[in-house]
């Protein structure tokens, strides 16, 4: 008679206790990822006013074993975090990811990640020293539709090669937005709606070129700043050695919009809700390959065939799942940081720079380069 | 007692008789959109040789009534010809839209409407000075769907201010159209994929500005030539005194694409098949007013409302109609030639002008002005 009683299912790893640095708007949504997750728990909270800190506990509903600091420091200090999620304006990612990683606590950063790159690769180059795992807060990345996509795009029948990619993310910022938002002061996040938005079409201009870095970028010209300096709405061409051109348009000065349209010799993908979906578990995308007109060009031979992609964990509590194994690997499994996502960091934030140098050098082309 | 006798209609006008210069893959859709048309009837078709007109006669069922002239000539030469459709190579336009105005034949010419705006403005002049309406064959204009999306952008409610428009049509010639086809010959086409495809770009970025003129173009570099430096791929940005920006690509290299979103301060608009619909009898586009994200940026308060736009006519046979209206109407009625259409013709052609010029002067601005 064989054996047939079942291998009893190993124990799930313990979580990985998180702590939370601020308690900006978005820390709200990450907090609700961080809970959803099933092997992440929030560990503590720390923000510079001690209140701050309950309040935010207590509007998101925090057990209330969560730790409560009245500083950033007070949260790296805490022995028992595994990791942190660094929701602070771009100005202070700099000091704040590194002394994280320097209490070798892994890095999860909002984005933009840096006010330029040499400025994340100090970031990374000490989470690497320190053996932290480093990511950014770029949740599309992380939901299944993303990896469709991706197998879309990479299918030589079904799309060919990338010629070009169009893309924009903007929303309509009201007066309050425009004057006092975190986002509009040059002291706080300079890079403004390029670093707030654009980093969001110039990652999908990565994405749609299988995250080649184009060879030169073009800045639009005209991009609206304030009068600080800070841009409110620009655009710009990336152009990669093939051939292949991507132009996005980035702004807080028109009606929400996300769009990306990516355009390959045999095939085009389309999505309109790329960057937050319309509805969190059902969304969808649309293409249509080897397109061509009937008989006297009346009509086209097929319309888009729209793909549903669902999914039961939100996009950002995928993220905090995945970041989670990667932290879960080195912590108990002795693996290495994973070094994929830094690099795409790294590579958005030297196409960012690009675009401010081409602003800043009159609408010039700027080479990108990966070896600076 | 009254009387209850209905006064009978008037009998239909005539129809408008047309001749067809040449026996162009466009023209057997525009020959079926005439006999579709109520208010139109093929006459006369002139080739350069008899066989080819009267194998086109009988490909596309036409009358044996229909006039078939070995020559262009033969066509203007015709008394009983009110209206010429000139699908010839662009190349020849000025040559023959000049001389069908002369012999007082309302002109109906395919598009790019020249090789160059000071062209077509004299081809303009002439059909003003013969007293002719000219038009050109920019089908879309003339679908009941554009004037329904015209309505959207004109609604400062659900609209508001024009920020940004992208737009791109591009379709895969395959090795044959690359190496032969009149579109990619210089002595034929000149202005190859901007004046095939981006004319429709650039018409749509002026319908999003309700046809204002940009203050100047900027052509976005590498754009792809053949051996001939006939442009076989390019695009450019279109920027507006107001600071609203438009970017298009177009292409003879990449999937057929035509996809158009239109971004305002309240409101978004998208469609997909702006150029030629998937189908002919029933089309849609998209819009979104007001958009914003749920609580926590978790979802967005809305999807896109999904318009749907019905036609009896296809968009071919309503410019026939369209035109053959106001040629009755000076035939008939002593009405003047409607201007609007020309000075529609006129703005596309100066920033197709303008894009040539910012490419050929190393993608430098190039400001767009209607009195040169």
């Amino acid at each position: 008679m064989s054996d047939t009683t079942p291998t009893p299912s190993p124990p799930p790893p313990p979580p990985i206790r998180f702590g939370i640095l601020g308690c900006a708007y978005i820390a709200r949504k990450l907090s609700r990822a961080i809970t959803l997750s099933p092997t992440a728990t929030i560990h503590a909270v720390g923000s510079r006013s001690l209140t701050k800190a309950k309040s935010f506990a207590a509007a998101n509903s925090l057990p209330a074993t969560t730790k409560l600091y009245d500083s950033y420091d007070g949260v790296l200090n805490d022995a028992d975090v595994d990791a942190v999620y660094i929701p602070l304006p771009t100005s202070l990612h700099f000091r704040w990811a590194v002394s994280a990683a320097r209490k070798r606590k892994h890095v999860l950063l909002e984005k933009p990640t840096a006010v330029s790159a040499g400025e994340l690769d100090e970031i990374v180059r000490v989470c690497e020293e320190c053996g932290v795992q480093f990511m950014d807060g770029t949740m599309w990345m992380h939901h299944p539709r993303t990896a469709v996509m991706a197998e879309f795009l990479s299918d030589s029948q079904r799309f060919g090669l990338l010629k070009s990619v169009q893309t924009c993310y903007s929303f309509a910022a009201d007066d309050d937005f425009l004057e006092n938002d975190i986002r509009v002061r040059p002291d706080l996040d300079a890079l403004g709606a390029l670093g707030d938005l654009g980093w969001y079409c110039i990652r999908a201009c990565l994405f749609a070129a299988n995250y080649e870095l184009p060879k030169f970028v073009t800045a639009l010209r005209n991009p609206v700043k304030n009068k600080a300096g800070v841009i409110l709405s620009c655009g710009a061409s990336l152009h990669w050695e093939d051939g292949a051109v991507g132009t996005f348009n980035c702004s807080f000065l028109s009606n929400l919009t996300m769009e990306t349209s990516v355009l390959g010799t045999k095939g085009t993908l389309h999505v309109s809700d790329f960057v937050i979906p319309y509805k969190e578990k059902s969304t969808s995308f649309s293409t249509l390959s080897e397109g061509r007109f009937t008989d006297m060009d009346l009509e086209w031979n097929q319309e888009p065939s729209v793909h549903i992609v669902e999914t039961d964990l939100p996009q950002e509590a995928l993220m905090v799942k995945e970041f989670s194994s990667l932290v879960d690997g080195i912590k108990r499994r002795g693996l290495s940081p994973d070094k994929k996502w830094p690099i795409l960091s790294r590579k958005t934030q030297l196409v960012i720079d690009a675009v401010v140098t081409s602003i800043d050098r009159g609408f010039e082309p700027v080479e990108v380069l990966w070896d600076r």
